[in-house]
C-alpha cells in the first residue's frame, strides 16, 4: 500500500533528474578540475569532498578530526572499478572452477563445477546469490591462501572486458584511484569494504588502488595454520564471514573497531556502511557513485532505489559518473 | 613413553639453569642499558633485539625490510601484562557478572550468574576453559559496544591488583612498553594478538600501551548493527572467533593479511605464532617471556613447556624477566 505513492514519486523524480541531467552543454561547460583529483569535473561533488577534506585537516579548526580517526571506508564493485555486466570476481570464479573441472574431470558431475563446465546458466541463476557466492568461495577450500592469491594475480593481468577491450586489472576508475591518494595524503586510512572475497579483494587492493592489505574488510573464509618444515602456511577455509548490508558496519567494527568519517558506495549493499559513516560524532561525509554513463562504462540503477531515497533525504552527495567524471579510466598502459 | 626421558632431560635441564640463573652477583653485575629500552639490562636478550632492528631497517642492508612489512606481533597475558593470580580480563568478567546480577536478582539462578554471585568457585573451575570463557564473553552478548568498552575503562582505572597492590592498568611491564615504542620508532606496525576479548583487548591496547584499536587481533563477538535515530550503534552479539594457539596465525591472516617478522609470547598458546614469525621469508624474530621473578612479579612454568622446548630447538630468545628487565613496572604515578 505504501510502496505505490512513493513509487510514482521516485519515477517523477527520476523524470525530473534525466531532464536535468540530460544537458550535453552543461556537461561540457564544466572543464577538469586540476590536480588533485584532476580526473574530477570542478563540480559540486568535487567540491564538497575538496571543502569536507580541509575542513577536518585543519589544525584548530571547529570540524578538525586526529589522524588515527580519519577512517574512510569504499565499497568495490561499482564503486572503485566496473561491476557489469558481472562483477570481476564471479568472472574470476567462473575461470578458476571451469580450469579445475578441465583438470578433475571427475569435479564435472559435482555442484557448481557441473553448472560452470557445462555452461548450465540457468541452474547457476536459480540459486539464491549468497548461497552461489558461498559455493563459489568453498571450491578454494583446503588451497594454501599464498597459492590462491597468486591465481587471483594471473587472472587480473590476464583476462580482459569483453566490451570495454582492458585487463580486469585496467578497470579501476581514475576518479576514484585519485580520491584514495588524495585521502591518503590527508593522513586518512583509506579502507576497501567489500561483500566480495577477502584474499580476492586484498590482491586487487594492493595492486591497483595501492591500499595496504590490513585495510581490506571483506567477506572471510575460516583460515588455518598448517605446520610445516618451511615454516608452516595458511589453508584457507569455507566461507565464515558475509560482509554485505548490515554486515558491513559489523565488520568493520570487527576489524577497525572505529566508525568511518568517510564512505563511498554505490548500491543498496552500501546503505548501511553510508549511515555508519553519516553517524559519526565527528563531521562526515557519505558518497553514492551514480551509474549513469552508457557511453563511457554504464548505466543502469538496479539495487540502488534504497540508497538513492536515503542519498536524497540525509543530504549525501551522488556523484554522476557522467557529470563529475571527466575521465573514467586511466589512459592504456598510464 | 617417549615423555619420560624427555621430562627427565627438561628437569636437569631445568636445574642448570636454576643454578646458572641464581647468581645475584650476575643479575647486579649487569646495569641497566640507556634509552631506548633503559628499563632493559644490556644483556644478551637486549641486544638481540637491538641488531634485529638495525638490520632490517638499514637501507640497503641485505636483510632490510620495507615499513609495509614489518609487522611485530606481541601476546598481551603475560606477556605485556600480569596474568597473575588470575588473567585481568577474568577479574573483569567476574566483577561485572556480580555487578550485574546485583541489579538483577532473577539472574542469581541462572549461570555463570549463579556460580560468580554466590562464589562457586568449584563449578566455575570444573567447566573447560574455553566453554567458561565463551559463557563469560556471552553476559555482553546485546549490549552495546560502546557501553562495554566504558565498563572496562572504568574497570582498569578503579581496581587493583591484590598483591602488588597497583591499579590494573599500571600492571604493564615498562621494558616491554619501551619495546612497543622502539619498535614503532622504526615503523613497525605493533599488533597485539591475544586469546582475550576484542573489545576489553582493545581498551587496554590503546590506554596502557598507546597500539591503535585496528592493530588488535583477539577473540571475539559477532558483532550487528543497529539503526536508531542517533546515528546507529553497534550491538555485541555471542563469540565467534577464538584466538588462542593455531588460530592466532590463523586471525593474522583474517585481520592483518602479512606473516609477522617479530613475535613476543609467553606460554604454549603463542607456539604457533611464534612459528608464524619464525617462518617468515624476510629475517625475524621470536621471543619467549620468562616469568622467573617471585620478588619483583612472579615465577611460574605452567602453560610452557612446549615454548620452551621450541625456543631451544629453534634457537628463539627466551627474556628472562630477572636477568633481562631492569625495571619491571613503571613507578606509581608514572
Amino acid at each position: 500500500m505504501l510502496g505505490a505513492p512513493l513509487t510514482s514519486a521516485r519515477a517523477a523524480l527520476r523524470v525530473v533528474a534525466a531532464v536535468l541531467l540530460a544537458g550535453c552543454v552543461l556537461r561540457a561547460a564544466v572543464p577538469p578540475a586540476p590536480a588533485p583529483l584532476g580526473a574530477w569535473r570542478d563540480g559540486e561533488a568535487r567540491r564538497r569532498i575538496v571543502r569536507f577534506v580541509e575542513e577536518v585537516t585543519t589544525p584548530g579548526g571547529a570540524d578538525f578530526v586526529p589522524p588515527a580517526e580519519r577512517v574512510a571506508a569504499f565499497d568495490l564493485d561499482g564503486t572503485l572499478w566496473v561491476e557489469r555486466p558481472r562483477y570481476i570476481a564471479v568472472e574470476f570464479e567462473l575461470e578458476s572452477i571451469r580450469a579445475r573441472a578441465e583438470r578433475e574431470p571427475a569435479l564435472r558431475s559435482v555442484e557448481p563445477y557441473r553448472a560452470v563446465y557445462w555452461g548450465d546458466l540457468r541452474w547457476l541463476e536459480r540459486l539464491d546469490p549468497r548461497k552461489l557466492f558461498t559455493l563459489f568461495i568453498n571450491t578454494h577450500a583446503d588451497v594454501p591462501e599464498a597459492a590462491y592469491v597468486e591465481e587471483v594475480r594471473r587472472f587480473l593481468a590476464s583476462r580482459r572486458h569483453a566490451r570495454l577491450g582492458r585487463p580486469f586489472r585496467d578497470l579501476a576508475y581514475l576518479p576514484m584511484v585519485e580520491l584514495i591518494a588524495y585521502l591518503e595524503d590527508h593522513d586518512f586510512r583509506v579502507h576497501i569494504v567489500t561483500g566480495g572475497e577477502l584474499g580476492f579483494a586484498r590482491t586487487v587492493a594492493e595492486e591497483i588502488y595501492g591500499v595496504p592489505v590490513e585495510n581490506v574488510v571483506a567477506s572471510a573464509v575460516r583460515y588455518r595454520f598448517r605446520e610445516n618444515a618451511a615454516g608452516g602456511e595458511i589453508i584457507r577455509g569455507k566461507l565464515l564471514l558475509f560482509n554485505d548490508e548490515a554486515g558491513k558496519p559489523a565488520n568493520i567494527q570487527l576489524h577497525v573497531g572505529r566508525r568511518p568519517i568517510l564512505a563511498f558506495g554505490n548500491s543498496d549493499g552500501d546503505v548501511e556502511m553510508l549511515e555508519f559513516a553519516a553517524g559519526s560524532a565527528h563531521p562526515s561525509l557519505s558518497l553514492v557513485l551514480r551509474h549513469d554513463d552508457a557511453e563511457r562504462e554504464y548505466a543502469y540503477d538496479d539495487r540502488t532505489e534504497e540508497v538513492r531515497a536515503r542519498a536524497r533525504r540525509r543530504g549525501w552527495t551522488v556523484v554522476s559518473m557522467r557529470d563529475d567524471f571527466a575521465t573514467v579510466f586511466a589512459p592504456p598502459g598510464g
